[in-house]
């Protein structure tokens, strides 16, 4: 628990609950007749309300984004490092929202709330939600902020890509895009990892097709298995070397299939951690966004094409060792926008820590953002 | 099946089971009383009996390396492409021996084997093996073939680790060395994979602790699982993104939680093969070897001082694309044998297959084994 909340904190904060009525249509053809989202905002908006700045989260991300819920939350929200008066994204200058994405399983409507047409959890039932349906769940809470237009809309990795969807959609609502650790479209690669993290679930006796909430019981092996794969694509090869090393736990081998050296342990630690958390439907609704986006599929694989109609600027920032979404990921959305006369700014982060790296305080990348939003803040107090 | 026996393979061979009654000490401290041995000769050994090459496997090899089991088989041996009459390790000069080591499941003893204290399969009771116990066995068979030195080792991957151990440990009983895609040891990256791979087949419920054959069944889906990420590390990015790209399965997204891309339906097609002939407890006692393999540890880490001993040429390959045991890890190697004075070719040849290039028919890799082979072929005449 935090002793005293720091002064470059957004402080104690607490979410709101906005319910829309107004029923959305998916891409999959389902409709939603009525759903939550939550949300936090830190910071102000401002008079003109051209201030205001949308963080998208990414796959296990949710709307707490910065301060603390309560004096006993042992940390605070997940992109601290980033936002707070003062920070990168600096709350006495922008009126920054967070929300927690539809399909989620922390606040907004998704496979953990009650499915109103058979009073029973929507589990596996829950429609697939893709980067669009987001985006376009996400026009809803702008419009109820009152917000016609993003100073910024702000995202890494599957928070990118939805960063990159708002640019094309609705190139007059969003001023400028920031576009972190993240890809114009899964490689094939990044589609086999999530396959072998779903089939990990599913095969989990314990997930019952998807209901075992049902079952009063929950697939914690095949979670915690997806989760400790994932752990492996988030970190680089140096990284998790200068963690763990082949340090051993106990300082001998054991000669049997348990734990013998640290990076188990920790992989252990981290699996059975996660699914106490995060709710095993949702995790299989997020590698569906992120395996399904694909953008550029409507313009015959021409990304360039694709991002025709954005208006933003853009800054598109990458980490050198993240082997996820390495920077020639983003080097290709950099091109596209190039020529399309798109005013980008891109920086590619010298860093160790793999894909992880967006959410971690690099001084150099935070410098960078900073320096980029202090612009985007500038701006604000002129329009 | 083959219509025909091409010329350029050794043609139907079939394997030797060599029955020890000499006990081995393994290094976990237990012995086993006796065990088997099958093993596999190509070409004939010379009067000198100085020109035996020896093939040791990786995770998944056997003793089956080359040629054809019978007219009805649809593949040749797992190194078909490397072993044969003109082929880089000509069977006309060499005589080619391949075993499958100790606690595999292809007819070496190991948990598919009868305990012979309790004259039931050992299963999971069988001991972890190691590298090192695994070349001592190889000693044995050296011996028994009346092979006082072999003219190479050679090994790829895990192969590789017993090639390296074999120069060290035996210094005086090998000329050369061919160290194919290696390591010097896992990296905390490497050991985590593994994990996953080992955490997938434990938690699966019909894995009864490894006595699965006692309960009539198999863990399929742990096994699958961990075959699936296999393959997702011995292939590159590129490869996968040659091989499947983004293609639907059925032209569509099915927006369900089934196959929609190619490249998952193939893992489930390796995944599902795999388990019918391969054995989970082998598979854990593979992945245990490559994580305990380390034997710069008896020198506080010191890679140079560790192949001090090494007497061998050592003939060195890597591949671009190989993110498993990537080109750095060979440089390791090098470096250590360079600073020793030793004798040391490095090619690192450019491939996009991955690690699995090592096993494919790349012409410059097998152009460079070959000439490196015709000088070693040439001291055999000499001897």
């Amino acid at each position: 628990m935090p002793d005293f909340i720091p002064a470059d904190s957004v402080g104690l904060v607490s979410p709101t609950v906005l319910s829309i009525d107004q029923p959305i249509r998916l891409e999959c053809g389902r409709e939603l007749p009525h759903y939550q989202l939550i949300y936090e905002t830190y910071g102000m908006l401002n008079q003109a309300k051209s201030n205001a700045i949308l963080i998208c989260h990414a796959l296990s991300g949710d709307h707490h984004a910065a301060g603390f819920h309560s004096m006993e939350d042992k940390k605070p929200g997940w992109w601290d490092s980033a936002i707070g008066p003062g920070k990168a994204i600096d709350t006495t200058k922008f009126f920054v929202v967070s929300l927690n994405n539809l399909g989620g399983c922390k606040g907004s409507t998704g496979p953990t709330s009650i499915n109103p047409e058979t009073n029973q959890l929507y589990g596996p039932d829950f429609p697939i939600v893709t980067v669009s349906d987001w985006v376009k769940s996400q026009t809803v809470l702008a419009d109820h902020l009152g917000i016609s237009q993003w100073a910024a809309v702000v995202g890494g990795s599957l928070g990118g890509m939805q960063a990159l969807q708002w640019a094309i959609s609705y190139p007059d609502r969003l001023r400028h895009v920031l576009l972190i650790a993240t890809a114009p479209k899964l490689s094939a690669q990044n589609i086999a990892f999530n396959e072998v993290a779903r089939t990990a679930i599913k095969s989990d006796p314990d997930f019952h097709d998807g209901y075992y909430a049902q079952h009063n019981t929950l697939p914690r092996q095949g979670l915690g298995l997806a989760r400790m794969l994932g752990h492996i694509t988030y970190l680089s090869d140096v990284a998790m070397g200068e963690k763990f090393g082949r340090e051993l736990r106990t300082g001998n081998l054991n000669y049997d299939y348990g734990v013998d050296f640290q990076v188990e342990s920790y992989l252990r630690y981290q699996s059975s951690s996660f699914v106490e958390r995060f709710d095993a439907n949702t995790y299989l609704l997020m590698t569906k966004a992120l395996d399904y986006f694909d953008p550029a599929q409507k313009c015959d694989g021409d990304l360039a094409k694709t991002v025709a109609p954005i208006q933003a600027n853009a800054l598109v920032m990458s980490f050198t060792s993240d082997w996820r979404f390495s920077p020639e990921r983003s080097h290709e959305i950099v091109n596209a926008l190039l020529s399309n006369g798109n005013n980008v700014t891109y920086a590619e982060i010298d860093a160790h820590q793999g894909h992880d790296a967006f959410l971690m305080p690099i001084p150099r990348y935070l410098e960078i953002m900073t320096s980029y939003m202090q612009r985007v803040a500038q701006e604000c107090t002129e329009q």
